[in-house]
């Protein structure tokens, strides 16, 4: 099962964190986007490919996962999106696992057909191809069972997993999330549907294919959620720039150390800001990828949770 | 205004509708699939651009809108993507309205690269551009207000709108939406918020350019937020495949017949299929296109909804 070889990856590397490639053109220092025309859609699209490949090569032997925001590629139209393919492309070749944070969602028909695109196969006339190889999918519920079901489906088919929303990192998360609906919230009642959507798919670690998004800007929801969802793997995006540190994750995880990985992706992209004396970006990502790592790491064991070294 | 642009075209060509082209390679009829190499992502894209091409030379002077859902598009990969660029291009080209049906969604810096992709423009290093030329988003509400904002930024910049995902049409859309938050239904809350992110944007008809997606198969939820929503226009999906008919439609209208516009994909797509006799595919199209005209004119004339010829 995917999140077994996810776990499996996080351990070997002792690194519970995902990397984020949210790239744009305002984070290339001015020298790497000196070789660039970046006042095209293609030039942009060009000097991406290549920021991200570099930060890949820089960090493919300590950082199990990357996380591929889709919008950030989108914004840069049909160019945009084939540096997205490249990039997923390079980052499996290169070892690393990759969601695609997409966060789709529709009618169970269309569901199906984005499903198709990210983690199931695409039917042609008489064949089936990717559209783009990722293992996991980011995905939002508000459409109920029916608009996971086609994700499901493939999960299980392709030996794939996705990620719903859950309980978000922004601070209007809470507009609809927190809302009471009765005995819980309903960040808690699409947390119950989310551990039942994955019941048949529990791997080997007791954590399913169908995993959540808890924003770790909320750690007390996110402990609470930790509880409560037992068979439910977490990714927690919001450490470093969105201001959550490596203390507000520790009740994200098991009393063994796993079920979450945790996401950076500003504050490890744009490091180089940060350490003029690096030898390049890519090193600066490496640097800032090993410091986080040893602060989420460290905050684990200091809670008792795993021994990480 | 945007909307009111809408609503004047509805005027203009006396329908009330939007044609949605989920194009798929199983829609083709045989002498048409014959053409292209429909085992590759290639091959397929070229029959989809030129499918939707001949439907929206058969329907751009009376259909005032085409809805393309992109989950369709990006199940063919990059070459799928082209055809979605291609197809926005082409149904502007011949005056058509544009809605980009992309249910989008994240927190606001990830929401507003998603806005610029599709209704906004994309900063380059000292000039703006346009990735895809839509009018109007579909948006996913569960992040709050943080993930519209952005879009209702460039709704105002950009003279453009958005619809957003009240209550769907799904059957399972009941889960999460039609949850008590105390005295209301969650749908109802997030209309109250649709209402409220669109009140600086209210045009000539009273509609603001924030609009919402209120499924047609549920009419007595749909009459409800008819009532409460009165700045709201809608966007009404179900008609046709998914089993809601046009008296099922009147009460999402206001008493002047406006307020609402209804979308139908599959039954016009593939109205080849049930007329033999027509003369191409795209002629079938027209001709069930104008079916439904008349469908849900008649409904609206027969509620009192205005007088449509």
């Amino acid at each position: 099962m995917i999140m077994d070889r996810l776990i499996d990856n996080i351990f070997n590397m002792q690194n519970p964190s995902a990397l984020g490639l949210d790239t744009r053109i305002e984070y290339f220092p001015e020298d790497f986007a000196s070789q660039y025309d970046l006042n095209t859609l293609d030039g942009a699209a060009e000097g991406i490919i290549e920021f991200n490949k570099r930060i890949i090569d820089a960090t493919h032997d300590i950082v199990p996962c990357v996380k591929v925001q889709v919008a950030y590629y989108e914004m840069y139209g049909l160019p945009g999106m084939a540096a997205f393919y490249q990039t997923i492309a390079y980052a499996k070749k290169m070892g690393m696992m990759v969601i695609a944070d997409v966060k789709r969602n529709d009618i169970g028909s269309t569901a199906a057909a984005y499903s198709s695109a990210y983690i199931g196969k695409t039917s042609l006339k008489s064949a089936k191809t990717r559209a783009y190889e990722a293992d996991f999918a980011t995905v939002n519920p508000y459409l109920g069972t029916d608009g996971i079901k086609p994700f499901t489906k493939d999960c299980k088919d392709y030996d794939k997993g996705i990620f719903v929303m859950v309980k978000t990192s922004n601070p209007s998360g809470v507009e609809f999330q927190n809302l009471s609906v009765g005995d819980c919230t309903l960040f808690e009642r699409v947390g119950d549907y989310v551990s039942d959507w994955g019941k048949e798919l529990v791997g080997d670690y007791g954590y399913s294919s169908v995993g959540a998004v808890v924003g770790a800007t909320y750690p007390e929801e996110g402990a609470m959620l930790r509880k409560r969802m037992n068979t439910v793997f977490f990714l927690l995006p919001g450490y470093g720039a969105q201001g959550a540190n490596a203390s507000d994750l520790a009740g994200n995880f098991d009393e063994k150390g796993i079920g979450a990985i945790v996401n950076a992706s500003r504050s490890l992209q744009c490091a180089w800001k940060k350490m003029p004396d690096e030898t390049g970006f890519a090193m600066a990502t490496r640097k800032a990828a090993l410091l986080m790592k040893d602060d989420i790491c460290g905050a684990l064991n200091a809670n008792g949770k795993g021994e990480w070294k």
